[in-house]
């Protein structure tokens, strides 16, 4: 009886969390028209009103399925339709056509939202005893899947109008500072070797995947890490060197990729057509000048690698990143930064200042690390251990989320993971070095 | 003065054609939900809302332009995004990427149809005298364009559909019979040897494209031809003794390709999945039983051809399609058969008669003939030249029309054409044999 | 009894052709390196070793397997090897993996040869009287089939050569005139309308193959001819035109293949790297400058047809240039022209006369004929149905024979056939007209 | 003076060295025909000629044009030709085109390691006094490069006679035991967490690349490992459970691969085609029982990875590997196991007792480990620093020599990488599994 109402209370601030974070799945939509819920320009991005439809089935085969007595889903048809890569779950409709299906419509995703919570809602109102804390940690976990969809959302949008000849506006109502930023110098913040931990407690006080457990310990070497993110006019330098022309920086499948996607500059950058002109770049409000004191974004790790040895540096290791974060970081949250709240859905200019900066927000920074188990690492049991740990080879760790991701989703030990290739994302580089002895 | 005021009379009738075909497009698309307007589902397939754009583009490149003094395009980028294949007007949105134009979107390309549909009429009511005849000629070519492009539409939409992994219904309401036709016995229709006059006219009493000129004497040898269309009885027997297993039947490129696209029976048929259940096959109504009296239909050339050697028969020529058709049917507007405005949109059993019968409609006929050009062709100038000249190799020639053709856009000397692998047409099987002597 | 003795006698002859021919396929592979009989540098082109190889399956498949009691095959594994198509013979390895057959060795492949050229010498010497004259005509056959071989290694060879970044020779020994011919003007003979005859006559005076028959009536409008061939003279102003940048005067699919391999000029064209640098050419015999007077080669049928259409003119019909070509050459063979026993392996200059001229040898000539079935065509019977039939779709007819057909191979009424852009063949250009009337 | 003289003294023990590896590469090479130089079956796979001649030009280049003073190359085109990936030295034959070099022939190839080796003894006997202790070193370098060709020589003849549908020999004459092994049962081998350090010292005691260095401290859990490598026996029992039709055991982008390519068991192995009859597997000496207790072979990194899963265990990192490696081998050189001296060319059966074996040789051991830099790793100077650290990307460590490795050429800290897709490569599994506490 106590647990009950116990549970009650705590459900209702979940309710509320909950009741936010898929409200903030539909505002992120709102802008587009019904057109838009549609496309898939690249095998990578999904149809925004795929986004909408896949998180709601998650919480319906993850929550409503196993917890709701007689739960009767939405439409039957949507277990194969909207189960994005979970095997044990069952079937899934081809990842590479999920542009093909124009059916179910935007209202017809919208009801299944509104079905999905309301049974959600319900549920958490009067949860099965035998649920324990099950629910609750499925629950969150759905809402941090919802969020991860939702920096999917812009991402895809953006790059989904960046490939249409007319290059739309997301939002022409978004701040645009158009005033020149000063130049902030790069500074070095020298770390020292030494063995430090990172990764999840267990404690479970706060939520994290199961790709940042166990915490561990690591050895590091002393090491220097930029004070700020490597700008629009530090990679300008890079691209007007002849960056993308020289073997010599890339790696040897970077080299090859650069060279049969023709790639001449970041994806969104637009070369001036004449002496007179100047850069520009796409945004989430269409084409705008290069600011050129923004930090560089929608760069590949292989762009990024390539540019750090042509400056003669190197990437951060995950590691790195990690224990200088830790350091430099109130432990206290929320994390600030540039992050979705803030409004800019851009990244943006570095600070007067030599204080480590721009780690959380303005654009996820490449490391150096494979993307791999750390040690000791467990897969979560059942279909949730299907979430992170079956994509672990060929892709490389990001760090410290970008304008894109909402605020109570990031955390320091958050290990985000694309291809080496990938350049759709709000990527972008920061530079460490070795420490000089 | 005269002239204008003649032109005039003429024109009151083109602007009651032009309104009609105008808004028969937009009917054919009202059962369509706004995503369904997007889908581009392969490269040969175009949305709906391209098709709706595209033949608004023609008239206002082909007429507009030309015709009104100081006209201003609806949006300047429409030139080059629903310009399909005229390199002599300009360059080209990429065929296969259409599907990334979520915008315009549909209601601005019905705004775009509306705001070219006053300006035709407009300039029909008054006729810039040093147009001449040509006005009307482009504007019957316009509609005749439009009347394509309406039968493409209900072939795309039925590919995009048939895709889905719901299969859902363009119309519910379409009428459907299902009760079992008679076995009409396919009977031989002989025609003498000789020179036989085909092609069109250039008498200008009727439209024909410039492919269909210029009437030109052919020397045919005596042959049969088959006085129905080949049903689904027919060719299921030959799917089940095995001819999508066996190469001797096939062309050696048909071989390939449906090795290569593990063909086993007609496109939008489906394989009864266990011996107590039947075939069925997909329509606009959705998925149906297969109704074994009517026509094949959505069979390639290669199939088609395939089918006739292993019944120790062949396809017709073109020109023994003509001569029979002006032999059998009255050159009396309009051809009569199952074409669209019968209202079934899928083809139907022949009727009990010995008569040579569904030439016109059902489904459009597979010829022997490689689509080139009749003895002194000459291709239209200018930009009319590319509608049909180019085209020219490496595809094949298809008669009379099929259910999804508006009866006053088909004539007996009609040439479609299609590449032997095509499947997604409304296409069919009529047998010929040489003449026993 | 008699019978016996008569064929006896014949097969002395046919003896003597058969050790011609086949010594003539070594003869043209003496000048390779064991290495260079490898080579399969792309699908199209098959590794000598393996053309030698196989016509010798040809003979071992259709004549000893059949007519000798008994017969042991050199390897049973080489039905499955060096079968090219027959499906109705059994399996066959891949085409495009011929490459990957390091072993059968050349010297293997000799001795199978050998083995096979004793035994059927034997069975020349002592046929079954049951065999009658099916043994006689398989023979020439399979001799027609060698000599398409030889034809087929000249090409093959040079190709490998040719994508070879140090462009060996095949012969260095090769005639290879450097003086400058005359510029012959090119003159047009005009033929009548009418009604001809064509195809092969069924009294089996002459050899033909099945896709030749039937004999029978064509109607053809008045045309006319072009007295040579297109030279590279010719070509080259359509290159330096702009022609391959321009493309109204090309097939749709033409163009687009155009652009896809960046076609900039014919195969083995080399332009030239500065202004005081000329044309070069790859030929059998290296690298050579382009010779002006020679006729072009190794252009495809979209090439051919695009420079027809940029001269205002167009390619001959398969059935004028038979018509043509009857009308000019004597009947009696042997056909003269630059054939392969000419020696020179290479397209030469026309002469300075009006006559028609280069009709045989030289470079087969597109014609705008898709390669089809004649009015009454039948399959050859069993394997040898496969020979010829199952091709004809997609293709194009070309005539005449090259500079590397066999003199004894060739006629009037030989129909080749190979793909709109297939251009490793020899192959070239002859216009043809409309009459004016 | 004195420097010449000890420097020559050295060199004599070099020219030994040089020539005792220079012959091996041909002794290699001597059981194959000539026709089997040329062969590239796949991209990855060299023709055994290009290797040869590779191999010389890597002397060529980087000793006998730098300290050579006036020296004469072979062949200019050389250069060219057989330049592998050195992008600073200059333009590259294209990789995957390696297979149309007919020319030079296999005479020629020999004839320029000829030439090479005559003047690289020459230069060995009068070293430049300036060339210093560089020399020596590069020679070195050019020994081992030579090394890894030899391995590479044995696996892609291996795999062109094993895609060859005869399955040639290589050798008949290897030892080919086909006596039953005993079953030796798997023993774990516990190591004490802790800092160790790894990687090559930098005295210069031996050789190593540079993806070697820096030798550095690692921190590492406990862990346990496998007394032996994993068997075609344990192997199999995943086969025949279903191993390769449940995703569940595979990394997302293993079995993407594995049901694009259709795996179905490693690479060599060959499935029973009736229940009478036994696994089989290809060999150097053709296809053979496939022997239960050799350990398996020729697996990818991602069916090594779900073998591991299954098995509820994980493959070793190779900071583990090094470690027990280190702990478990004495120091002292050479190394023992079956490695290419040995003679047989397979990997053979672990033998009765629990002690830590098969290290060294029979297979490479795919670990846990992308590859990637060490801590402080410097790419060596010019183009040697291509030759491994443009790799570091997509590709995993593999540990340990195989039986295709030249003793001399292994060493504990030898970071081989390969693909996580590859398997042409004579390739094998170690298990690893987290300390119990």
């Amino acid at each position: 009886m106590s647990n009950t109402a116990s549970t009650g209370t705590a459900n209702t601030s979940l309710i509320a969390r909950y009741r936010t974070v898929r409200g903030d799945s539909e505002t992120l939509c709102a802008p587009l028209a019904t057109e838009d819920y549609v496309l898939q320009s690249i095998p990578e991005v999904s149809p925004p009103k795929w986004h909408l439809a896949h998180t709601s089935w998650f919480f319906e085969t993850f929550l409503l399925q196993p917890y709701v007595e007689g739960y009767r889903p939405f439409d039957a048809a949507y277990a194969y339709l909207f189960n994005s890569y979970y095997d044990s779950v069952g079937a899934q409709f081809p990842r590479t056509q999920r542009g093909l299906l124009s059916r179910p419509t935007v209202v017809e995703v919208m009801r299944y939202r509104s079905y999905v919570d309301s049974a959600i809602e319900r549920l958490l109102m009067q949860p099965p005893v035998a649920a324990g804390d099950e629910l609750a940690r499925r629950l969150v976990m759905g809402l941090h899947h919802e969020q991860q969809h939702q920096e999917l959302l812009l991402t895809d949008i953006k790059y989904n109008f960046g490939r249409h000849p007319q290059h739309p506006s997301y939002r022409r109502d978004l701040p645009c500072s158009t005033s020149t930023a000063a130049v902030v110098a790069l500074q070095w913040h020298a770390f020292a070797g030494g063995i430090y931990e990172i990764g999840a407690r267990s404690d479970g006080s706060t939520f994290a995947f199961d790709n940042e457990y166990p915490r561990h310990a690591v050895l590091l070497q002393p090491f220097r890490l930029a004070s700020r993110l490597v700008t629009n006019r530090d990679y300008l330098a890079f691209v007007e060197a002849g960056g993308y022309q020289q073997p010599e920086f890339w790696m040897s499948d970077g080299w090859a990729t650069c060279r049969q996607q023709q790639w001449r500059h970041p994806l969104y950058w637009r070369a001036p057509e004449s002496s007179s002109d100047e850069w520009q770049q796409f945004t989430l409000s269409g084409i705008r000048p290069l600011r050129l004191e923004e930090p560089v974004s929608h760069v590949s790790y292989y762009e990024a690698d390539a540019y750090a040895r042509w400056a003669g540096l190197r990437l951060p290791t995950e590691q790195e990143w990690e224990v200088a974060a830790h350091h430099t970081l109130s432990s206290d949250r929320p994390l600030r930064g540039n992050l979705r709240a803030s409004g800019w859905l851009q990244p943006q200019p570095a600070q007067p200042t030599d204080q480590l900066q721009q780690l959380i927000g303005d654009v996820w920074e490449w490391t150096a690390s494979p993307y791999s188990a750390y040690p000791g690492y467990q897969r979560a049991a059942g279909a949730f251990g299907e979430y992170n740990g079956k994509f672990m080879s060929n892709q490389l760790v990001l760090r410290g989320g970008s304008c894109f991701t909402p605020p109570d989703h990031i955390r320091i030990g958050y290990r985000n993971f694309f291809y080496p290739h990938d350049r759709w994302q709000m990527s972008g580089i920061r530079l460490a070095a070795d420490q000089m002895s």
